[in-house]
């Protein structure tokens, strides 16, 4: 026996097998998922794993090392939530989205530092020796929301478009401040002295980070699309061109201290259109299904490393401490939103609700980024405190709101996300309206968002589409992409059905789907088709439309991190094939 | 600027990056892999890359790792090799290629050792410190054929299939005895005295290494079907489970000294009709492209490694011990394919042909398990040479002999493969002959290949596919498996061509395949048929045959590397559909 040779990637494989396993155990009883959240019983099959280990070997389990989090578990988790971005919403929002990214996480630092500093005041709770500088770093990194937390959870309770990309944007986005924060307040922690000039460059910092942390992240994103250019010989290895990319501009961005989460998400966001244009439909179905697998299995190992790190003897318990923190979480969270959503409601007529509110401070959840950061602290006396402190934030987060969230959702009556994808008409229509707006902004000199964004429009089928493109001088629009998604999709069920070709001449699927997509549904029928079609015809044709309907109902169902879109239910589609056969048999 | 942070994961995406653009480039001018194989550009960037590294540095390169090599490069080349593995051709000639594996492999070592050992005796060559052993431990190692090296070449010159597969076959399979053999010369060298007991137990190893690899694989073959049948609620991480069982049995096989390239295969070849059966389309789409992508930058990697590692001041020179070396690989090769050859003629009816034969000696080639194992060999005075020795083996077999097979091949007109997949009606008639032979073998009592596969799929279809299948009440027979990815496919191409449903009703695809494929092609005209069609429809059906007949033509690409099957030219598809589009408007 010769353990020690293959040890790394034994117990590497071992673990994202547990996790699977673990995974598919949880989705055997389908109640379970339904009440509790995934990250919660991941979390708690840590836990459970982390007492057998301590149990066995009566010392701490292994805690999770933040260099493997930060490079290794966290870009592909990043890197499918960038890819996956629905970029309507997002730059419809980013004025929103980045207030509370920026304004509010520094809201919440300074607030979160300077009351716990209050508290430490206190000579009761013997906390007198925790410095205001050692509090705010604790709040910089204590004050983040966590995307993959957020992600895991928002993602199961399907609240309306605008509401998830509120959080979940601003949980992606808040790292470039956090950072900034966090590392500011390390080296002043290090510093014998600060100077004003500090705090100033600290300012200036933020700038540097962010908008850094784009031009690495657009860079890479800009020449992975230029090299898929030339793999039409090599279609195999496209793939690998879409990671290979994203990584590099992740660890680039971290090399120079950037922010790498927004480099990874600007490189994703930028490079989608041209890649899924130059590489082939198996290909993209592949980096598609990959990024999902991978980003799965990166938030269950994060989840249950959570948990196993959790036991152990590295806590500090200090009463006081531990519960002024989480009641000051939420307090400076619930006001930061409140006032903050005031402006922002003063500015726009598509105001953010009271209810959408409530879910945007109850959703700022904490997760294994501050989890990490908290380690990554230099050594001091007090640091075992902070530990058990983030370590009771993030539970109380994950347990306790992440649980009761869908409930509430349930309870104020929150919109809810359209279990349908919009139809071919109503994308018409929001394009018409793009261009309308566009030009009245354009005639009336308003430099709004539909003039820029007619104008990067204009840009990129000017100049960028003719560099990073094969094929140029064909761009499809969206619809016509949609028509042929839509057509090929029938095709596929048809054949299955076993009905191509052996039935009467069928009308095209385009014009049923439009004729659903009216709402009304009236079912126009010409008097000169009347006339000259006789009743069977006719018949045959309201049923073709009949089941034309049905399987549009049945489209595009919610976004799931379990699901990619499109998936059918194969045993249903095998059942319906077999009876149709027989029956054209 | 932090670069050591994030040095190790930088520096292995730079690696990959560096191996699928030179990938990239060579395409890019398709004349060049036409005349040199891929595998002598690869070794011949890392030539390059390694003077560049010794140039700059003024020491030698850093030599590629054999824990590298045999725990993260070599699995995926294998996993792929066995998932696509053809497996009729490889079953029908497990004799011959066992009999090429284990007896042709003893008989090169020993060959080649005793022959190099005479060599040492001459004093004029001064390599009378040489011992047996030392010679023996390098024949066991310079004797393998290298599955990657056969792979690259033989994949690109597209000989018929069984010529294909005894070669590839063989370098598979003698991984086991290469094991043994090599570990038992090893052992041998740091024992001070050898018993026949010794012997005796080396001998034995065979059977416990190769079968208990056999056993591992299909153990966690058959664990991954089965776990596979519960994840229809997570499709996304069904890809992952084939990944991670199949790594683990080679982990697993490694650990217990067994041959790790015979448990993966098992494992790949046990598990892969039921894991297909059970996950969903896009999985398995999933599943087929990352193989072949991972497959593929392994590759790449290991020959450019193969490169650079050769480049330094590893090498002791001396030019009998090495020239023999390369004349002793070669007439031991040819002598052995030979003799076997001669004795595997006399019990077969289809005999390998003299052309064959050149091919199978010629295509030895030796690659980079070869060099691994020579750097793994304990440290004595003489371990520069072997290096030396096996470097110019390896560069000699894989420039002279993989540049000059393809011409060779061309100029003995040997055998090709052949282009198109086999038709329904030849399915039909393969199956059909098969239970033929099986109720004659089962009649006349003998007890030969058909008996037992019938038994086997008896075994499988009563036992093993109501464990391991998620539905196995719908055994669904290969042919009718074929028939509905032909009709999909179909449904696809009259989608994208716009056809779908306008035209007039279109005979099933099914009908005319089986009319293509009957041999003389006569068109049925059915007198009654005739009769009630006017000549229009007529003209209409035959102008549809015809397009079908076209593209069955052009269905079933040889088998490559670098292409999936059934991967069709998108821009010639997009053209296509612009002109069917344009035509019916």
């Amino acid at each position: 026996l010769d353990y020690q040779h293959v040890q790394v990637p034994f117990e590497i494989t071992l673990w994202i097998m547990l996790a699977s396993l673990a995974k598919i155990g949880f989705h055997l009883y389908n109640k379970l998922p339904s009440i509790v959240p995934e990250s919660c019983l991941l979390i708690f099959v840590g836990l459970i794993m982390g007492g057998i280990i301590y149990g066995l070997n009566d010392r701490s389990p292994p805690v999770m090392d933040s260099d493997i989090f930060f490079l290794y578990l966290l870009p592909p988790i990043v890197l499918d939530a960038g890819y996956f971005m629905p970029s309507r919403p997002f730059f419809e929002n980013i004025g929103t989205i980045l207030l509370y990214a920026v304004v509010g996480t520094i809201w919440n630092v300074f607030g979160i530092g300077f009351s716990l500093y209050g508290i430490c005041q206190v000579k009761a709770f013997r906390l007198q020796d925790v410095s205001l500088l050692h509090n705010l770093l604790f709040g910089s990194l204590i004050a983040a929301v966590d995307p993959v937390a957020v992600l895991a959870v928002f993602e199961e309770i399907h609240v309306n478009e605008k509401l998830h990309i509120l959080v979940f944007g601003e949980s992606l986005l808040n790292d470039a401040v956090t950072v900034v924060l966090y590392k500011l307040f390390r080296s002043f922690c290090e510093m014998p002295t600060i100077k004003s000039v500090d705090v100033f460059a600290g300012v200036g910092k933020f700038f540097v980070v962010g908008l850094g942390g784009v031009l690495v992240g657009l860079s890479f994103g800009f020449t992975a699309a230029f090299t898929t250019r030339f793999t039409k010989d090599i279609r195999v290895i496209e793939p690998l061109f879409v990671f290979l990319y994203s990584y590099l501009s992740y660890l680039t961005a971290e090399m120079f201290h950037l922010s790498g989460i927004v480099a990874i998400i600007s490189c994703a966001m930028g490079m989608k259109r041209y890649v899924e244009a130059n590489i082939s439909l198996k290909s993209h179905t592949t980096v598609k299904y990959f990024m999902k697998m991978w980003s799965s299995v990166s938030d269950t190992l994060i989840f249950i490393f959570l948990g196993v790190s959790t036991i152990g003897e590295n806590h500090e318990w200090n009463w006081p401490y531990i519960c002024f923190t989480v009641i000051f979480c939420l307090i400076w969270r619930a006001l930061g939103v409140l006032v903050l959503t005031f402006f922002v409601n003063r500015f726009h007529v598509n105001t953010i609700t009271s209810k959408d509110q409530f879910i945007i401070a109850y959703g700022g959840l904490r997760g294994a980024i501050c989890f990490s950061l908290v380690f990554l602290l230099p050594d001091f006396h007090r640091k075992k405190l902070f530990i058990a402190a983030t370590t009771v934030v993030i539970l109380f987060t994950v347990f306790i709101q992440g649980m009761t969230i869908r409930p509430l959702v349930d309870l104020l009556a929150v919109k809810r996300k359209r279990e349908s994808a919009p139809t071919v008409g109503e994308q018409i229509h929001i394009r018409f309206l793009d261009h309308l707006l566009a030009g009245i902004e354009d005639i009336s000199g308003h430099w709004g968002q539909y003039y820029w964004k007619d104008k990067l429009e204009y840009f990129n089928s000017k100049y960028l589409q003719k560099i990073l493109l094969r094929e140029y001088d064909q761009p499809k629009s969206s619809i016509v992409l949609l028509y042929e998604k839509l057509e090929r999709k029938h095709a596929i069920e048809l054949a299955q059905a076993g009905q191509l070709g052996h039935g009467p001449a069928q009308p095209s699927f385009l014009c049923s789907a439009f004729l659903c997509s009216s709402s009304d549904r009236t079912v126009i029928t010409d008097q000169k088709l009347e006339d000259t079609l006789n009743p069977n015809v006719l018949d045959n044709m309201q049923e073709i439309l009949a089941r034309n309907l049905y399987r549009i109902r049945r489209t595009g169902p919610a976004y799931n991190r379990h699901t990619l879109p499109g998936e059918s239910e194969p045993t249903e589609q095998a059942k319906e094939i077999l009876i149709l056969r027989h029956k054209s048999l």
